[in-house]
């Protein structure tokens, strides 16, 4: 697999795309590996949404929380993506919020869309993958997403070449990974191939949040539970 | 192992401590299984601190961040804890912000010691179990926490018994995690005990998390990594 390295100079600047209904989980998975990376390295982080209002994670649709449940934290922006900085690396997290009609993401599709010639990388997490997939720029790459929402993320990217069984996938500058808890392996897979001293950084940090990385790309029971074909493998 | 059972009624409502400097996966964790469940069983979630202001996730002291990074979230509560509603579960996160002296946690340890009396269960998460500690309600308790963390969590609690190796440990109604990503397995172990339909709700949500929990609760690759003798097992 062709894997970007680029260790003498690791990203510095995280923007994370916030949107309404997004899983949170999906953000602060990767944000809990670059707090431990932090420790060492300066490193940025840029909570970036159309406006600077907290944004809802509950779903705009009623039918979408059929318990009636107020489990929907609201995060805080801290940059508009109007005065968004410059990146290093762009993060797109999933949730129920990515199959919105293209009119309430318009913000957040353009700002994809602008943001990609001007960052060095694009990550994903969950279903993340398909919100990329609709601006295009996953078209003829080969990504992943979550297996649970395997059929209604594939329907938002045709030309993209799906690939599973993967807990994540890397085309070129774009890393996408399988679903929500694959943000914490991506993340660590990233550091690892970014930093100078990535192994030792991915080994210090997953022992202090007693967590075992996957470290394999290809590990992914889940395709099979969902019954998915092996599909675009290398 | 005393492990309650109460599956014919099901918690509902759940609190979380926020306070400065807390380790947000330690809040994320457990919430991103409360998100899944609230699909099938009704489910509130409150964000309690002191005030309503946003919490900030960064440490007081700056030399806690040497890099002078800027990888700290603010969360946002949606009640005080003087306008808290009854609770089933109090979570209480960990973070480097459990250090702090008395008179900066005064208002968090008043409102634990105030509500542990009033709620079912507690459950902590990571160094979540120090807070706890310093209550003074987990004396002559058995109760884990991070094993990275171990030798300053164990100083803000001589009298309680600390159990290693251990994923998390449950005394009567309050359960405590071992690190961050344990938060994960002690909420999945937490359901798994407490609904009716625990393991069908487990293996499903499991399943979309793309996450294999550690279901043996004295799982624990970490103690003997950083050289904690087994201690205060059944």
């Amino acid at each position: 697999m062709a894997q970007p390295v680029n260790a003498t100079t690791p990203p510095r600047n995280y923007g994370v795309l916030l949107y309404r209904a997004l899983d949170f989980q999906d953000v602060f998975g990767p944000l809990e590996v670059l707090y431990g990376i932090s420790n060492t390295h300066q490193t940025n982080l840029f909570l970036l949404a159309e406006t600077l209002d907290p944004v809802s994670t509950q779903p705009r649709m009623a039918e979408m929380n059929p318990t009636n449940s107020s489990v929907y934290p609201t995060l805080v922006p801290t940059h508009t993506f109007a005065d968004a900085p410059d990146l290093d690396v762009l993060i797109i997290p999933g949730g129920m919020g990515m199959r919105a009609p293209d009119d309430l993401l318009k913000a957040e599709l353009k700002y994809i869309t602008d943001t990609y010639p001007k960052v060095k990388y694009i990550i994903t997490v969950c279903t993340g993958s398909a919100l990329l997939a609709r601006t295009g720029l996953l078209d003829r790459r080969r990504a992943t997403t979550n297996k649970t929402s395997w059929k209604g993320v594939v329907g938002f990217g045709p030309l993209v070449k799906w690939v599973a069984p993967a807990r994540w996938v890397v085309d070129g500058n774009i890393w996408t990974a399988a679903g929500v808890t694959a943000g914490f392996d991506i993340m660590f897979a990233f550091v690892k191939a970014m930093y100078p001293d990535g192994q030792a950084l991915v080994d210090n940090w997953a022992k202090s949040i007693e967590y075992v990385p996957h470290e394999d790309s290809s590990w992914d029971p889940f395709s099979a539970m969902n019954g998915i074909p092996t599909q675009n493998q290398l």
